[in-house]
């Protein structure tokens, strides 16, 4: 095998690919990106036990002299390439186990995993994809994983539930202590589908999508599922399992509705947390309906003293009052997936579920279930 | 004790006065800051038991209604008024032992530590402190401490050997592996001085000096020494023992003198240290002066395989043949201290240690000893 290419294109390139890249694996070859150079092109591919990534590059820096399919130590290989000199670079393969890098005055022997060890991958494409906007994916990507349970007790919690019937598709994600859910349109009707994305994959595509393309599909069947971003192709593991019907859990009669600024209710419990934020990763506030329709957002810590923040409704619809008490954490969290400078906070009582809103983001809903007190 | 003052200014302070906060110690006095109000002035005062800090503020936002003193939990304290919208808080003391702080919508009470707890610390001046340009104070700083020892079995080596005499001030550092050494004029003549300051302190200063003021005085005695800068005092614990006589090792002969463009040096040697990367902090390098005066560097890992490379010399004055080894680690760590797009490195023979030098960055050796391979 023997090819030239612009250093950049191939960085730019495995700067993704690496996001698959295994660090700790019982299987050394899936520390390896393989590279096979045919024609006019140069296919990029690197896999871990969750996710698998190839890239097919097509630039006019690659100069192909000998076809051929590599097996390259994926990390090692990342930082050299980085550390390089821009322009073109040089590859060849000797004696099929070491690979001869040149440019400039830089030369690298690099030996080669055996690329016959390497699993067949397959990307799975569907006649028909979904079709989404790569910044709808984006937010609902950013508006769901960080609600997925992180113990893996229940390891089909620590997924996105993602459905598409008709022309919807809901994301829905739960740790049993809050839920968020997001809905969208999709432009045309596809088949009923429901599948559980390990949120840590969804984490790593929305790091991809940070490239500036329109686009993305979605080649979804019942066993598999594979984003097709441009030239990547991006395949996530599914869980297996079914996840739990949550639609029951969304409360729809709302005694206590509250419309507030963002930026005041966020600063405002984020004060709140501070006292408390050494006790324990879910440092606790109490929200206080006032008797003017305000709020007061407190926090108590016998050893290191106490904090009152006055929130001011922008609107309130009450039938009753309220104490109820909540994880600050899981409330912030909550309200950065709004976009919204307003967000509408509905309470169904002092110990039930109560969900944020906004109307921006049309069919988000963030739920937190609230704890009990004294 | 009841006073006003702007958020912001308090904060910028309080950001300086932080670095002298304890987070672990058995006195939970010194996770304190300790605040005086008198007359038209606020004095805060912090320290652990590396460096103390006492910053005089005067500011026009400053509201004394009732003098005093208290001892505030730091690092609670300095999160919150980070977290405070912008303007004027307000601060009383109620029963001798609670804080309590308001501004806007937001009341924190905060329980006070013992003020009679806190320890009596003085600073220090001296008549006629050494004045330093503090951007020359701050390089002598990077340029050293980084070559300090960070294991404790010769704690001396731990910090940086100050001299002063004359006018000049020399200011040293090894761990016996490396050796910093710079020297400055200063611009009078000054008592004969030699202490030893903890590299971690320097380092704490370092970013101190980040405000943007001309000056550094410099109150030094054989037993305290006390940084002014501005209205900040700093004073730093010196180190006991003798810091060996260092003078000796300086080589004054160069059989060989090979001049560099720094960048070409500093990438060469990156990217050969990323095999060797795994093995050890100190990745192993080799050089070899090559017949046309070009220099070769090498490494070479048996399992992941070998970089050769070509660095051409500016300059190169040379009696003899050279192959050395050394820690590619120690060499980009002195080479990141010339602010010279070209550097010197300068060779008494292959087992002896070598230095590293530039025109511009008068003053300044970096001396560097190899390593025996094979």
């Amino acid at each position: 095998m023997n090819f030239s290419i612009n250093s950049n294109v191939l960085l730019n390139n495995l700067m993704i690919s690496q996001k698959a890249l295994s660090t700790k694996t019982p299987a050394p070859y899936l520390q390896g990106i393989k590279l096979e150079v045919y024609d006019d092109e140069m296919i990029m591919l690197a896999s871990n036990s969750d996710i698998s990534i190839k890239i097919s590059i097509k630039d006019e820096s690659l100069n192909i002299e000998d076809e051929g399919e590599i097996l390259i130590p994926g990390k090692i290989f990342v930082e050299f390439i980085r550390k390089l000199d821009k322009g073109i670079v040089e590859f060849s393969v000797v004696d099929n186990s070491v690979l001869k890098i040149s440019s400039n005055h830089t030369n690298l022997s690099l030996n080669l995993l055996n690329v016959e060890d390497y699993p067949n991958i397959s990307f799975k494409m569907v006649d028909g994809p979904i079709k989404l906007e790569s910044k709808v994916m984006k937010s609902v990507i950013k508006q769901t994983t960080f609600a997925t349970s992180t113990i893996e007790n229940r390891p089909i919690l620590t997924g996105v539930n993602v459905k598409v019937q008709d022309d919807e598709l809901i994301a829905i994600a739960t740790d049993s202590f809050r839920l968020s859910q997001k809905k969208i349109n999709t432009t045309k009707n596809y088949d009923k589908m429901n599948v559980v994305i390990p949120g840590r994959s969804l984490d790593e595509l929305h790091k991809i999508l940070e490239l500036d393309l329109e686009e993305i599909l979605i080649h979804l069947d019942h066993k598999s599922i594979v984003f097709e971003y441009g030239n990547i192709l991006f395949k996530s593991r599914l869980l297996d399992g079914s996840f739990p019907e949550t639609s029951r859990l969304l409360p729809n009669e709302f005694p206590v509705v509250l419309k507030f600024k963002t930026s005041d209710l966020q600063v405002a419990i984020e004060r709140a947390s501070l006292l408390s934020v050494r006790d324990s990763i879910s440092s606790i506030v109490k929200l206080n309906l006032k008797s003017n329709n305000d709020v007061e957002i407190t926090s108590n810590s016998p050893e290191i003293g106490k904090v009152v923040e006055d929130v001011e409704t922008i609107d309130c619809q009450t039938s009753t009052s309220l104490k109820i008490a909540f994880s600050s954490r899981y409330f912030l969290d909550a309200l950065k997936t709004f976009d919204d400078d307003e967000v509408f906070v509905k309470f169904t009582g002092e110990i039930r579920p109560f969900i944020i809103e906004s109307k921006k983001d049309e069919g988000l809903i963030q739920l937190i279930l609230p704890v009990r007190t004294e």
